[in-house]
């Protein structure tokens, strides 16, 4: 039994959900609500100091956490269909795509920063907006830039099937659309995340459709 | 033959410059001088779009970047000695554990991040260090909480040997040196940082040991 902490608005979430759905795995979704900062209570933190989600349990064992590493645990323990491509250099141009979106982006838009944005530098919504659209808008550009030397005419990044790479740009692309980020200049990122968009295990996994409380 | 460009003072350099003493690999390094926004520059752009160390080239094959996809790629074409545990679960833990260094906290660090306060927030070289320390003692009081319930009582994070998750310690463990983070309530991180630094590989590849120009 696979049991997944998570919250709808949480993009990192998103992309575990995505993945276990690309594997056909059935899970329960326990719902942390990171609007009442659930995540930091002393129970919560108890499973994954962190105080972050996604957190996963599979079978009752030790709580996984880190989005990109629960996905590559899913791929070792249920190899198909894959998540990775099987040439050693394909996976690791599939791995740095996945880490642009989710190291050296995501991070910075998540609400432990907008936070101290606002507490020690007296960011108001106004300034932070700039800031997360800032940052997401640069990781579309320079992922955009990657995928015009990288990209093989194949649908999703690397190959005609979605994996890590693809479920982190989706996740990128739904956080750009949440804030209004200009996406006139992307259209390799854009293409990608319709082909995503349209493939149920991502439809079913979006945040508008997933329960609130 | 491998080529690294990488800078001295750049951490996420020093990881691949460990992981490849560690694999006994014989590298070449390119200064790209970060001091002077190198990295910036249209000629190393055309190299990595994201305009940042570490890249590495194998034997004039295409541009790699980011640490942990170039560290799984070594650890995939080079298999020994291993930088990840070989049962799933455990490597899900050295790779969540190497994210929470390599994702969640080092990329708020970085230079981009740091110009961006003081051109948007006006926040001066006090203002800039203080933001540093923050996220910087933050990681390693996470990674002491996940450490004191994960930690076996081996020499390095999850086993006797050295790996990714040891390497992104280590290199986080540097940046609380360099600005005088508190470490005194970190015992587990400090004392595998201490064994990382023992080891040849970790002190060969120190920033303070690499030329600068």
């Amino acid at each position: 039994m696979i049991k997944l902490y998570g919250y709808w608005r949480s993009l990192a979430a998103y992309r575990v959900r995505v993945a276990l759905n690309l594997k056909g795995l059935t899970f329960t979704e326990e719902i942390v609500d990171l609007a009442t900062d659930a995540q930091l209570a002393p129970a919560f933190r108890a499973l994954n100091p962190q105080g972050a989600v996604p957190t996963v349990v599979i079978d009752g064992g030790p709580p996984l956490t880190q989005s990109l590493a629960i996905m590559e645990l899913l791929d070792e323990l249920h190899p198909e269909p894959p998540l990775l491509p099987t040439d050693p250099l394909r996976r690791a141009y599939a791995r740095s795509l996945a880490l642009l979106f989710a190291a050296d982006h995501h991070p910075l838009i998540t609400p432990r920063v907008t936070r101290y944005l606002r507490s020690n530098f007296a960011a108001d919504d106004d300034k932070q907006t700039e800031w997360v659209r800032h940052w997401v808008h640069q990781s579309l550009q320079e992922a955009e830039a990657r995928l015009v030397r990288e990209h093989n005419g194949s649908s999703f990044c690397h190959s005609d099937l979605p994996g890590i790479a693809d479920i982190c740009l989706a996740s990128q692309v739904l956080g750009a659309k949440a804030f209004n980020v200009d996406l006139t200049d992307t259209p390799h990122v854009n293409r990608i995340s319709a082909a995503c968009l349209a493939n149920e295990a991502f439809s079913r996994a979006h945040p508008l459709r997933q329960p609130r409380v």
